[in-house]
């Protein structure tokens, strides 16, 4: 089955999320917004999301279309896509686990959002700076330790393995790209604190070594971090004190 | 089986959304903090999420103890408890479908929540007010209209029958909660928009008018809202222009 990706051309955002797994299992599919032709591009993807004629409209990208299917919501799709290419367990309580923690990255990703957008989404993020350089000082002082310790605690140290134990999982790709965009974010901050979870920057480098990670790293598939998206780098968010 | 719910004892929160489809099914099952007695109230919950052998810890509650089971995050307490408690599509695409409208209001939440606290979970309403104003100005203007409107046309109307059609399932119980706290934290702006979600506002007296879930709302059982947890009301928030 070819499934068709629906996200932002412009950023790695939610989508990367989805991305990563697909490239490493070597799955067909299609980045709709960013391929041209018919059906097609992001107006492909508006349009899709303007018909009123989809039993299942999504609120907002990323999407997938698998066949008939169309799931919105990132972990949603991991939870379709898990068994699919054989990135999750088979047993109830393992699916349960893996999809939990994939919410918790669901919360946090949308307090990383709040760095840069803490008031408005509709607004600029120079619009909303002062606000900002608050929200981030709490955020990397009391948010970001709580997270971060709390997925290495899950980990068990540099001598775990993998999010879920022994087996690779689409959470491990999620960390993956998690360390990836606070790298990119908050550079100073993540080089003072990484020493505190060895076992995350263990399981990041093992992924990155995965070579149809390390080549989709390279290609131009992947979209480099930039000022849109979840991920963005303002260093003046992280100077302060 | 007798499910064991853990969350806050002092407010409806997350929680609510697991408690109304308990209740609803006649489920039999423990609140845990909010009991008393040997392995229950608040310092049952605090020592469970402490405890360094817990297989799966949850990173915040609620969190639902089935048997073995120790499930977190709220979307996926109601995965689990759907097909259980008979409130879920048995099809996949159906399971996947109330999930991520289910995760949709999840997020809606977390928008709620920045209402009160947009710059820090950690600091008093009272000390992020200005923020707080120019937050819930956006809020109100532009994100509750787009999430309210979204769950509107998938209802279809007034004369659409639940969230996901024909069946009854845990998203309308999740709709019908979320109706209840955006009446209480913003009582004006809800009276001057309602009639714009019929289909919401019937769907609301329906699930309020269930017999099980009657009772309940008369029950001591259901926590009034106070200024603590998602909804809270300040009247300030919306008494701008």
């Amino acid at each position: 089955m070819r499934y068709e990706l629906y996200y932002h051309a412009a950023n790695q955002g939610r989508g990367e999320f989805i991305r990563l797994p697909l490239e490493d299992a070597g799955a067909d599919y299609v980045d709709v917004a960013r391929e041209t032709g018919s059906g097609l591009g992001a107006e492909a993807m508006l349009r899709f999301m303007k018909d009123v004629g989809i039993e299942h409209p999504p609120f907002a990208p990323p999407f997938l279309k698998a066949g008939k299917l169309v799931i919105g919501q990132t972990a949603n799709i991991l939870l379709y896509l898990g068994p699919k290419l054989g990135l999750e367990p088979k047993a109830e309580a393992g699916r349960l686990w893996a999809h939990q923690l994939q919410l918790t990255v669901s919360d946090l990703l949308q307090e990383i959002q709040g760095t840069h957008h803490p008031v408005a989404h509709g607004l600029y993020y120079d619009d909303q700076k002062p606000e900002a350089l608050v929200y981030t000082k709490h955020f990397l002082a009391e948010r970001l330790p709580k997270f971060l310790g709390y997925f290495e605690r899950v980990l068990g140290g540099a001598k775990g393995g993998h999010m879920l134990g022994r087996s690779l999982s689409y959470v491990d790709f999620t960390m993956f790209q998690l360390l990836e965009g606070l790298r990119f974010s908050f550079p100073r901050t993540m080089r003072r604190v990484e020493a505190g979870y060895p076992g995350l920057v263990v399981l990041h480098e093992r992924i990155a070594a995965r070579p149809r990670i390390a080549a989709y790293l390279k290609s131009p598939r992947r979209i480099p971090f930039n000022d849109r998206g979840i991920f963005r780098h303002y260093p003046e968010l992280e100077e302060q004190g």
